[in-house]
């Protein structure tokens, strides 16, 4: 018999086989005729939808305003790594655990390089932590509404969701995890700022949580570079404190470069453990992308003072929008979720292909409780001026009701 | 409550979490103690073993040998790419899709960019097939010995193993696709040229092979550019007639790029379009790697320059290292897997160690079957010199029965 047990599997795989063949799995499991094509794909596969991604239009003409870049480009310090880069090191492989750039991570944030893991995008870390801490058929603990790759995550490891509904403030309501623990999730993922309202929890709000929770809670700070100072909010010694904190940081936002594909993990090195020495790809990140996004890391100065600009123009751009009456509750990141109101001639999704037409791009969701709502990120003044008057344009139009 | 099933998923979450109360999961599912520390990962993850890399010195100094990169450096367009990237590109999400690589891949391989799936590395497509295809529990195909990846990804998708064990002369018995059809593999994965001998199937093999599975075979193509011409070897007609095959192609080897981990599979459409559409990371190619791959690809004729160079170097060292004993089988990659004969005075594993310390890293496996051997990377002419003396010097050693 050509099939074999792993060593220390035990009695798992029969019982697991007898289980799939009774419940669970056609005859052939993967294949099944649809019409006339066979698909090859598992049943959780087939059954479900991919990821809608933000529209990308590469050219330089439309003002993309619809997917939270930095409205501002590298540092000259990412620029100057790309011109020294020695195109020779491309043909050998990268270092697998890209220390360099972990040193440089940790150095920013007091930690050690164990405390690192890095992983190609934000989306990596949050599919390795499904991987790693979350059993196929176990409930991945989430909040409604957030990131909407999150459940998509899920389906492909099979898992079903355990759904919280934030309040209308966007906070977890008490109970949320009693509701995940009840639920046997050992996996929650919570965006702090908030995607898409930007709103931002307080620290001692996570503590709480992760305290209580009986598995791994992940805190995707992508946004947490936007977070004004004065909060004081800090989330990396919480995850420095508690065993099953596992924060993500990415340099797509905060650091101009979300074509670079590099973000990282901060957690105690036990938690990281296995997904650096098992789960990830072994040669996760390029040489290439390590030696700009190190490049980015150390020049701190130039990336925070993109964020000082975009903390100014979004309380620019929230009072501007009040005034035409979108309002947006109080953002910590670089975008505004606004509400488009009643009296508007035209409704969000108009107001998006308008502004679309008009060669603008904001991000409309057709989801329950935000589909009268647009998700705009914060540009540069100029930018955002051009949205103000496009939108100033649409809020003159005569409305829907009373006409004009 | 606030766990709800997908709207299409039946009752399968309740027998789901039934059998995994009955059978599987301790009370916490994913939350051990072992001794005194916690430990959130799932049990297959706790049980495994990481893949073990091969040693990525990064200095300049070590003749690296030991994984199989391509001697020469990247060619004069990639090098131009390089220096042409606008780096404020960066600051946008990348093209989703790679169409401008997609499309050159195309081209090379008289395919649509609809047959073409671009992945972070081979790595990465062997794990999206395993995602896509194989359900945790179901066995993977796969024959011995092979890529030491293969095991390992099969474990973090809690798959166990259908292995067959190749031939002496590493040709797959003719029981083999009976054997993982009897296991029920929806997923079998053949390295061709062979890993770690070198050695060619025919396609007419493969296609018999693929012909009678019942999965999808996934043919790793990782070496292919090295093979002779002369042998008229071509899989790709195959995956574009049979809906099961899906090839593996890397920049890695063939195009001097292992730093930049870039990579395609070639497949029908429709075996493609779940991997495209919903299992990969939405973003899973940077800009800036999707720039220099695409410079390589259309540079055909800097990297088949490549491929010539290394073939004739392979038979030089072949036949230099047959006349120090050490015999290798008929290599078409850029490797060569040689036995350390037993009238040597030292075994592989000294033999590997005494190199090493005269700086040159070759690979040596302590596997079964693989103790008394050696894979050797071919080199440029000068580093195959530096090695066959080295080799030579070892050689000539008092040998460890006869005395000297």
């Amino acid at each position: 018999m050509a099939v074999r047990n792993r060593p220390d599997a035990g009695g798992e795989l029969t019982l697991s086989m007898r289980w799939r063949a009774r419940h669970h799995a056609p005859p052939r499991p993967c294949t099944h005729r649809t019409g006339l094509t066979v698909s090859y794909e598992r049943r959780n596969i087939r059954e479900m939808q991919g990821y809608t991604w933000g529209e990308q239009p590469q050219d330089a003409d439309t003002l993309k305003l619809n997917t939270n870049e930095n409205p501002y480009p590298p540092g000259p310090a990412v620029a100057a790594a790309l011109q020294a880069f020695d195109i020779t090191r491309l043909r050998r492989y990268p270092p697998p655990l890209a220390d360099d750039f972990r040193d440089a991570a940790a150095a920013v944030h007091g930690v050690t390089r164990e405390h690192i893991v890095v992983t190609h995008g934000g989306d990596e870390l949050l599919r390795l932590a499904l991987t790693t801490f979350l059993d196929p058929g176990v409930p991945l603990g989430v909040l409604e509404p957030s990131y909407s790759l999150y459940p998509v995550l899920a389906q492909i490891q099979d898992c079903p969701l355990a759904k919280v509904q934030l309040d209308p403030d966007y906070q977890p309501p008490a109970d949320t995890v009693a509701r995940w623990n009840a639920a046997g999730s050992t996996l929650a993922m919570v965006v702090n700022p908030h995607a898409p309202s930007g709103t931002l929890l307080r620290a001692e709000v996570l503590e709480a949580m992760a305290g209580a929770f009986r598995g791994v809670l992940l805190i995707d700070e992508a946004y947490v570079d936007f977070v004004d100072p004065a909060h004081g909010y800090d989330a990396v010694t919480l995850a420095q404190r508690l065993p099953n904190v596992l924060l993500l940081r990415t340099l797509s936002k905060g650091y101009s470069l979300a074509g670079l594909r590099f973000a990282y993990g901060i957690g105690n090195p036990e938690l990281l453990a296995p997904i650096v020495n098992k789960t990830r790809d072994s040669y996760n990140m390029d040489t290439l992308a390590q030696a700009l996004a190190t490049a980015a890391m150390r020049d701190q100065a130039y990336a925070s003072g993109t964020w000082l600009r975009v903390r100014a123009e979004r309380d620019r751009l929230d009072a501007a929008l009040s005034n035409l009456g979108l309002v947006a509750p109080p953002s910590e990141s670089n975008f505004l979720l606004v509400t488009v109101p009643g009296y508007w001639a035209l409704g969000a999704r108009a107001v998006y292909e308008q502004l679309k037409s008009a060669g603008i791009l904001v991000r409309y969701f057709a989801h329950t409780g935000l589909a009268d709502k647009l998700r705009i990120t914060v540009g540069t003044p100029e930018e955002n001026d051009r949205l103000l008057a496009a939108l100033g344009a649409l809020a003159g139009q005569p409305s829907r009701g009373t006409g004009a």
